[in-house]
């Protein structure tokens, strides 16, 4: 095509409307390779310039498998790092077959045996504790055949809650699981997708633990992916590559794309063994609310939550956990009537410690549960997750001040 | 005092106990200056073996004035910060007079020549916006009656609410008012309470801006102190002496206390101009909601907040800026009803971006206005003046989505 617009004009082969386009604008693929979005104004000429070759898609042949390469299973869920494939091969709905993926990325059977799987096309924020416990049920059954890393593609916005749901799951676990994600995606020259999923697989494939993780890429070199524990880490940026953090401890590894190397940064690791028989406890109350304390808090919101039944409420408390004098009879009130009420930071980096302040201890006093260095959100997926194991509030409080899936950090190093 | 327990001997002299304290312990101060609290117990012995000076206060003599020192107005409102002091004293309410403030950081007198205030004795997390509107009229008064510069003790915990508030009141502000705190109390070797004074009362006589920021310890040491606008800072730990950051934006300067030197971070400031006259715009409407969004998060949340007539919200959401489908109606029937529905990230760094996918463009669309890169405590505080200043939603639209006082970036660095 040839567009002319304002003076300026741009040629290159049409492109699909990618699903966050709109009907003002044409998106073509310039020769450099480069995608661009023209808008299409009254003034704007159109002209078909030729005819290009179609978009086209020709797997390579599948390699026969080198000798020694471990099988990996790919489960997709949505997400851009699984939309990244569908854009190559011209569709627009979300698709990640075995085929797509060596296509995509032909570095991938290089280094593992890859099956893959397609058990959601979900935008991430969509995502709801039945979507963690099919995930879960995923997993189960190819681990079940015999896999030996399990890697969960997955939208980034609400990855570290799934990270979280899943690390309370998948008890016993004989294999790394490794979610991953992209944030920019693939038309733009900065992708992430390609090399997180290499990351990922080569991760899952070698790793010497098996645990819950989030593999992202670290900085903005294309170098290291940075291996997160899944109830510890945080999306800390609306966009930026990097975006992925641990919190309140050190990563789990990293990896470092060039040399194929891992380097484990927390050694205390649950290991890998393949004889271990993965069980998932997947039962969640999703009666729980996550509420964030600022001044001017009404505590109408504690009397709502008791009338509406909740089962359990996480509080973001400022500081050390504390919230307004004025929300404690409130609060008291939800807990008498048996709501499980858990206190995490609005901070996100430290530790609650209630025992500082009179606030603090206060609140205590009524039975509110500091839930240590826990991410609010980690701390909102467990509360559902214990509410989901037991009815007993003592037995609930007991499993959620017991350290299941690394959530709650021995302690808390200041300069983290 | 003499205490023998378990084979371990303490000695010195008996402390007045803390608001924190309890009666299971006694605090005395070793000799060397550090306090330490002894639990007793049944077998432990407490001897009384001398009688030492009692805690005494003597307040050096208050300096003439050295010449040229400028007067700067320290309002006290509470927290840490200001109960050191009374702990130095051995009263237990916070207590901050200008003679106790020359005794317990006699440095001060070098620098300026202080007026001090006590305008509240309030835990931070206590606030409300009732006590930032008796903040903006002690400054108001202060300000009148020709000081150089503010200095406000403030507990941290909300204290990036209340700078929020202030720089959102403080309109045509003639010069610094800086807020400052304390993360560590004065018994402990690390406080940082003194510095942290000695920096804020250095920054407000001496700085070329003329905005509403938040002085604090950069990190372990003890040398600088870094002035945050009041609307880009948070506190990002629960007890670390450098909790507080400025979140997608440079701070505005670095103060160096062993040199005395101000370093003008951002150079795009509102400058100091003593002949200009403080407007206050103290009118908030309370009836905002702050809520996070997670995934299995019910829409009821949004029912309620109509039924209770709420006339904002603020929505932490997932990304750049996304909920779930399953909340869109419940948000569309809010705004409906004349709601103004503000959205922010919890990522907390980055800027929403709503045009990039779907969800946020439906919501968009539905009248969900996109906060670009303010911080959800901002948004919150913001939504609360601008619902105040004017009733009608599409004037209070246009409010928000207008740079008042910093809150919004003109475009958002990926490394910060």
């Amino acid at each position: 095509m040839r567009i002319q617009r304002e003076g300026e004009t741009y040629e290159g082969g049409l492109m699909p409307r990618s699903e966050s386009g709109d009907d003002l604008h044409i998106v073509i693929k310039l020769g450099s390779g480069y995608n661009i979005g023209v808008k299409i104004t009254p003034t704007t000429k159109v002209a078909k310039i030729g005819s290009g070759a179609k978009p086209s898609f020709i797997a390579p042949e599948r390699p026969a498998g080198k000798s020694g390469l471990e099988r990996v299973d790919i489960i997709s869920t949505g997400g851009t790092i699984a939309s990244r494939v569908d854009y190559r091969t011209g569709a627009v709905q979300p698709a990640l077959s075995a085929d797509d993926l060596y296509s995509a990325v032909p570095a991938l059977s290089e280094i593992a045996d890859i099956r893959a799987h397609i058990l959601y096309s979900e935008l991430s924020e969509n995502m709801t504790p039945k979507h963690w416990v099919g995930m879960a049920g995923k997993i189960q059954e190819v681990v079940k055949s015999g896999t030996h890393g399990v890697v969960i593609c997955h939208g980034t916005d609400t990855m570290a809650y799934t990270s979280a749901a899943l690390s309370f799951m998948l008890r016993n676990l004989p294999i790394p699981v490794i979610l991953v994600g992209s944030q920019r995606s693939s038309d733009r020259p900065s992708s992430d997708a390609a090399t997180n999923l290499l990351g990922a697989v080569a991760i899952s494939s070698k790793a010497p633990f098996a645990e819950v993780a989030v593999a992202m890429h670290d900085g903005p070199s294309d170098k290291t992916i940075t291996v997160h524990r899944g109830t510890k880490v945080r999306k800390c940026h609306t966009s930026g590559r990097y975006a992925f953090k641990s919190i309140n401890s050190p990563p789990l590894a990293k990896y470092d794309l060039e040399k194929s190397y891992l380097e484990i940064v927390d050694s205390n690791f649950h290991g890998r063994d393949p004889k271990r028989s993965l069980e998932t406890k997947t039962n969640f109350n999703e009666k729980v609310l996550l509420t964030k304390f600022y001044p001017g808090m009404s505590s109408s919101i504690f009397e709502w939550a008791i009338k509406e039944g909740y089962s359990g409420m996480v509080v973001e408390g400022t500081g050390l956990g504390h919230v307004s004098i004025r929300l404690r009879d409130s609060i008291k009130k939800a807990i008498e009537t048996g709501m499980l009420v858990g206190m995490t930071s609005q901070c996100l980096w430290g530790r609650v410690n209630m025992n500082v302040y009179s606030t603090g201890r206060d609140l205590l006093a009524i039975g509110v549960i500091p839930l240590e260095d826990m991410l609010p959100e980690t701390a909102l997926v467990k509360v559902m997750w214990a509410l989901g194991q037991t009815k007993e509030p003592e037995q609930a409080k007991k499993l959620l001040l017991t350290n299941v899936a690394g959530e709650i950090s021995q302690r808390t190093t200041l300069d983290d």
